[in-house]
């Protein structure tokens, strides 16, 4: 049997009894180190798969390779120590592309006080980028998925979809002609350089919340919704109003030939790669981390006894199955 | 200009200073954490370049890309704490291929008391084994590759040029006809199986030598040497008659079409990947090394202040260049 016959589910079951038990099924794994946490998180980028040269200069790739970890860290509540990057190369790589990729994985990461402390370089048929990062967190602050109780508040840290809607617009130069020149540009941006949300933990840590589960935005909104829903074992009703829509998206899926009926609210919950935080916390405290975020930062909704996730407004309530966003194989 | 056309060399000396000051040069990477030091190191292996189903069956590929990882957290005198497993995977690779994998990285990590805490599983044109192991060493306990002085004695911790030996026999059906099966079982399983040298470093912190420089054999016997007399800025005797010549490799080496006059030694210096620690001591904590380890660890040579590489016998002395053993590109 191939792998594409039980795909990533089956995969990553198959797998679990080979990893050591409680090291798996959050952003990334916690492991004591002389009494305080040590966090560990791998994700590689291949070429044609993850990025292209169409949508993805090198430099935004090693920005995006950089973005991707610092984002788990940030999930589990960790601030960074350093990465490794294991680079594989083709032969006829140009030396540039190297270089640049250098640059943009250190663009992101000193932005974030951190750096490249080892790695590996090979030969491969494919370029791919793997990065393991490491960080810090101290007992009692771990954020994991599996902790959220009916009547917590939902958080998100930013805005959603825009990452989505910046690849769409590199994909096809004749989309977005709508768009004016700045909400192109934002839009374009937030895939190429997203901003982990590391910013989030100080506060977090400030807070001390009563509880605190969460995970990063990475595959879409809705799978982070469901994702701490299911470790969780509780449902979420979701305000359909208190999801932002960024402005750029919503003049860019008015197009009804492009985007038909459902528009904006498809590429916010299921967009991915926004690389924002997902929180579930005491209703008092959720209200004082928005507050101290600013922003886009928002509570979009409650979470509940009852297993289903729901987007709800003044009529309607729509039952979101909580299906997968994003199938690898 | 493609990267075919720098080399490895070139490459490196592109991307180091991209990288954290002080944490690269070494088998790993050392960062101060939590008044201890965590210990990381990444190798990746690539289907067609560093393994094939014809010699290596997934099980010998999962025990290899641990026992690699295992090898560098040794080299650094760090015991390890776990590793992560990116794995790249065509969608049309068996699933019997994948659970091998993983029977074979746990095998190997099962054995020294470590295991899997995470990873990432993604799709890729070519199967690609990402390992990153984590692991800890006490403040002062650090091996590094040039921390030799001249008038060390330099000491290996088994015997080389089985692996490699295992290699060529795996790759050529035809050769070894004069070997037992019990020498060709020992050759292949060298190779298959290597055994990365963890037991070796609760001795020398028991030992406690003065000062102690080192890595491990990975590339090859010759290129240990040369890296740590580079890295400290010293030469070396190498006495020829003190390097052990696996039994089964003399026998297969015996034949002068297919190996012409130089034979085993050529293998012994050169082979690489057996993963044993080539460590400089002070003469004395040396031989109560040697004697700890037991087996066909030995002193092969001293360090000198004369910055060549000499290989040493009772009429010659020849000078062996240092230079590097294995251009991956």
């Amino acid at each position: 049997m191939k792998i594409s016959e039980i795909g990533e589910a089956g995969l990553l079951k198959l797998i679990f009894p080979y990893c050591l038990p409680g090291t798996v099924g959050d952003d990334a794994a916690v492991l004591a180190f002389a009494g305080e946490n040590l966090v560990v998180t791998t994700d590689v980028l291949v070429d044609r798969v993850h990025f292209s040269d169409q949508t993805t200069a090198a430099q935004d790739v090693g920005w995006r390779s950089a973005a991707a970890n610092l984002s788990d860290l940030a999930a589990m509540g960790a601030l960074p120590l350093g990465i490794t990057v294991g680079l594989g190369l083709p032969p006829d790589t140009p030396v540039q592309w190297v270089e640049d990729l250098y640059r943009g994985l250190n663009a992101c990461l000193e932005r974030y006080d951190t750096g490249i402390v080892g790695g590996d370089i090979y030969r491969s048929t494919v370029r791919t980028v793997a990065i393991t990062a490491f960080g810090k967190v101290e007992s009692g602050a771990v954020i994991r998925r599996n902790a959220a109780v009916p009547g917590a508040a939902i958080v998100v840290t930013g805005e959603h979809g825009k990452s989505k809607a910046g690849l769409e617009l590199l994909l096809d130069v004749n989309l977005g002609q709508e768009l004016d020149l700045i909400d192109r540009q934002e839009l374009i941006r937030a895939h190429q350089r997203p901003l982990p949300r590391l910013d989030v933990v100080p506060m977090i840590t400030m807070l001390q919340p009563e509880f605190v589960a969460g995970m990063d935005s990475s595959d879409g909104l809705l799978d982070a919704i469901s994702q701490i829903c299911r470790a969780s074992g509780v449902g979420a009703r979701i305000n359909r109003s208190a999801i932002a829509i960024p402005a750029g998206l919503t003049k860019l899926t008015e197009n009804p030939i492009a985007f038909g009926a459902s528009g904006a609210i498809d590429w916010v919950l299921g967009g991915g790669e926004d690389f924002e935080l997902v929180l579930c916390l005491p209703v008092s405290t959720a209200y004082a981390l928005v507050e101290l975020i600013g922003g886009t930062a928002a509570i979009i909704g409650t979470t509940t006894a009852n297993p289903e996730i729901l987007l709800v407004d003044d009529q309607t309530e729509i039952l979101l199955t909580s299906h997968s966003q994003f199938q690898h194989y």
